[in-house]
């Protein structure tokens, strides 16, 4: 997992996020804050669940550094042998750092506007560094807010040349997380593959109900009172991957499939800025098919 | 759907309710509220709907008959005439008339203890006649409400019997409307054709999410953030009809499948009590696959 | 009530809205839908409310005019008498037809680009005719949507002042209704008066609790479990108008200050745009210090 | 706080519940989880909190001590130096050890059955070693649940006399944690010193709206759209207690007074049941008028 290196700030101290998950045993928390405690940090936040199915322990700790005794360049390294002898799943960041986003679009603006609007009022810790669609619709929308929009044309013959590029231009910006707002496209499992956990989509049901094309129509159809959104990570197969954050409204026999999507419209943007934030906010652990998610 | 004779009460006026569905066409309200008015009635309550799709037209009203120039006993044969020239489906109900109840339960006591306590203080307009159990576990909560409760085993081999058993009872019972308590068999079609829009079920899911056995089991291995109760009327086809209620509550990684039992039992009960209340209000009319609820 | 008259649209046919008031009676939605039939008008929609305590009577009747009978012109003249004779308050509106809006704001952007953005989709019915705010800080979003921005400075001194100069300005645009987008100004009772039932207020708290100033902090220092947003329509008395649309959202000890303004935000937005969906599609009637939302 | 000394089970290993709270330190985290594990105990559940403001430090732990080197019976006397040293409020529990709980009611039913249902279900790990009752009409109720009920009727001139006799009881009986069911009077400031942070009250409406009698009605008579029910532990103040747990529920201009009260009821219970669970599981903590809640 600690594949992605850390970036230091320019700034020597500043708040640690520790995100952590192993096997469970005796003595983790015990090891844990006592790691950051003799190097003089001070915790501020601490989160800890045990899957008591899979006996597996997940760890989220916030320390503040400024009386840390090490420089934060050489945590990461001061830390891996303990994470080693847990055969822990781990990774530790700058709180408030900010995470390199691509967001990938299509026509669809009332997602992407709202990640936009909150980007700019300061509610992410993220730096977009480019936007990624499949139409040209919404580059005047990327234009106004300053970001680089690139389009990438996807049909059937030219997916695996698309999602070349695509992945090109991701390395180049080296974009952390990728948000799908609404995009209308299925990724491959090798794209997939490239960024584990750090694809987040929304799709505008109630998983598990109504997986794959026209949920609201099936929603209409089959005459639900509720309705609902989520974002989950994206994995190899549609619509199964781990649930990041779901949301709901009601409807009733008076709401037209039209209202369902206006309806739903508002629940997608939120649910997928909330899911965004978590992300970003590290709050989010993989377990299995899985999350754990310490808001 | 006028088989069912609606049944004077001793009293000689009251309020009355129409609940009627036919094809749209101009004058439907103007028509059935002028039948009213020139028969001394005052609507106190009407809702209407038109389905822009298929064009259908429900409306249920409401009206005192103090002033009514005609008794309530002919009330049926003075307003057949416009229902045949509509070519509607409708009936008429007295305010307050008790529905004929019975309710159909295994071995899980939250559903029915929910029923019959706020049948206890007065909330639903039901006669409960009996209880139908096919196990005994519930027999003493039945006693201490004084209500009859008869078992009756089914197994493979003993189906067609035990509903046969069953449906005499409710001739018997003279039953209008059967509520599935958390009952754990699959009625046969012809025991569902018998009570068409009548039988009420709790389906412990946020359908069409997790249909069949251990919705809970299947969310919380699917990891969703919320669960949810559906309450609809029993179709031919396993957990496929019409909607009446549903209901949802949050859930995260720290609940177990013994936590999602929990929350999920608050949820059945509230959401089935809330169906049942619409149902023997006059409230609910079905359009095909779906409801038309007038809360 | 009917000082507003009613714009006629280029179309000469299209649907028409009623909403009327009066003391309850036997008879009245016989005549009205009468009126609308044999003009040849087919009634959509219809929702009717009788105030049980007040015995007041409500009703909102949608109809098309595909057939009419009449022009839409003659309309109002041709119903006026009815509603005479039932001592009513009443309008009619085309439907879709855009009503006039003026946004007054401050320094909070939230409000207006949720509105802006909703508008330029194509959510609302209205006519963004201009923006009135007591800070130049918005100017730039108004003008990215090419909306009139005045300035009108507030004091304790200029207050008549600046109201006077608002009030030339709604009437030289024809305003119908204002939107209070968290515009940090009481109205004085003048102003207020002038546009009875017409102006639509966002306040940060679930009214009635935390009224005045601050209610975030107050809701923080009181260590509520949930916050609420409040839209209702401005009357003389500080935050007493009646109520048109609530929402609310879960907080808990982890909630900073600075947490419950940024999910209050959301709230605000979603609450103030919502009220005034209901308020321009005509679904509110004001009932003494309550209001009657046909939704 | 720790003056309610921990009852020690029959059974000599359990998992064990420490809350505590301090002035915020570095090293809190450590020095509590190493004690925990230098005795070989294995941690389940942690939460910790720091209270921005206050910088207050509060923790819930869990652990298991099937492998814990000293006997339960001097786990407090072990741990008192460090809550000393620490100047922290604190209390060590058995986790599923039963509180033994008092209930107070007058005439309303719904609360109490509500919790003697769930009791019987074994949803709380409680004892309702009583119920103390100013009226006479829920004795049959405690009869049927076999739970001792004491009449102790109130008046203002034997207010002081009666809770003399009530307190007595409570002492008898060994109380813990007092419920006040809807009990209809208002306790004296010395009662309440008696059992500060363990009376825990249901109020029928969202806290801080509607103080004092008759909420409901002052919900109808504002026009609210949503109404609620607030759980909070009884302080000198009326209604002014730290608040446990709130909920909501949706009205509408068609609820009539005895609508809200009807759909309040299972608000109250439901949100009573809630925070008495969230107390009975040691997960609340007291910080001033606020409360942390671990769930």
């Amino acid at each position: 997992m600690n594949t992605e290196r850390m970036k230091v700030p320019d700034k020597s101290s500043g708040d640690v996020i520790l995100l952590l998950s192993c096997r469970d045993r005796p003595g983790l928390v015990s090891r844990i804050s006592h790691f950051i405690y003799e190097r003089g940090g001070n915790i501020l936040d601490l989160d800890e669940h045990v899957d008591p199915v899979e006996k597996i322990f997940f760890i989220r700790v916030t320390w503040s550094t400024e009386m840390f005794t090490i420089p934060l360049s050489e945590l990461e390294s001061a830390f891996a042998p303990l994470a080693k002898e847990f055969g822990a799943c781990w990774k530790i960041r700058i709180s408030g750092l900010k995470t390199r986003v691509a967001i990938f679009v299509s026509r669809y603006e009332h997602c992407l506007q709202e990640i936009l609007w909150r980007h700019s009022i300061g509610e992410f810790a993220i730096d977009i560094a480019l936007i990624i669609a499949n139409h040209p619709d919404l580059g005047l929308l990327a234009a106004h807010h300053g970001i680089p929009f690139h389009v990438v044309s996807v049909s059937r013959d030219t997916k695996e040349e698309a999602e070349g590029q695509e992945l090109l231009l991701l390395e180049q910006h080296a974009i952390d997380t990728i948000v799908l707002a609404r995009y209308m496209q299925v990724l491959s499992p090798h794209f997939v593959h490239c960024y584990p956990g750090r694809i987040i989509n929304i799709h505008h049901s109630f998983l598990p109900a109504f997986v794959g094309s026209s949920p609201y129509r099936q929603a209409y159809e089959r005459g639900v009172k509720i309705i609902g959104a989520t974002s989950h990570y994206v994995t190899e197969e549609l619509d199964q991957g781990p649930i990041i954050e779901q949301d709901i409204v009601r409807v009733s026999h008076k709401d037209t499939l039209e209202d369902l999507v206006r309806k739903g419209r508002d629940l997608e943007r939120l649910v997928l800025a909330h899911a965004l934030r978590l992300h970003t906010e590290h709050r989010v652990l993989v377990n299995g098919k899985k999350t754990v998610v310490f808001d």
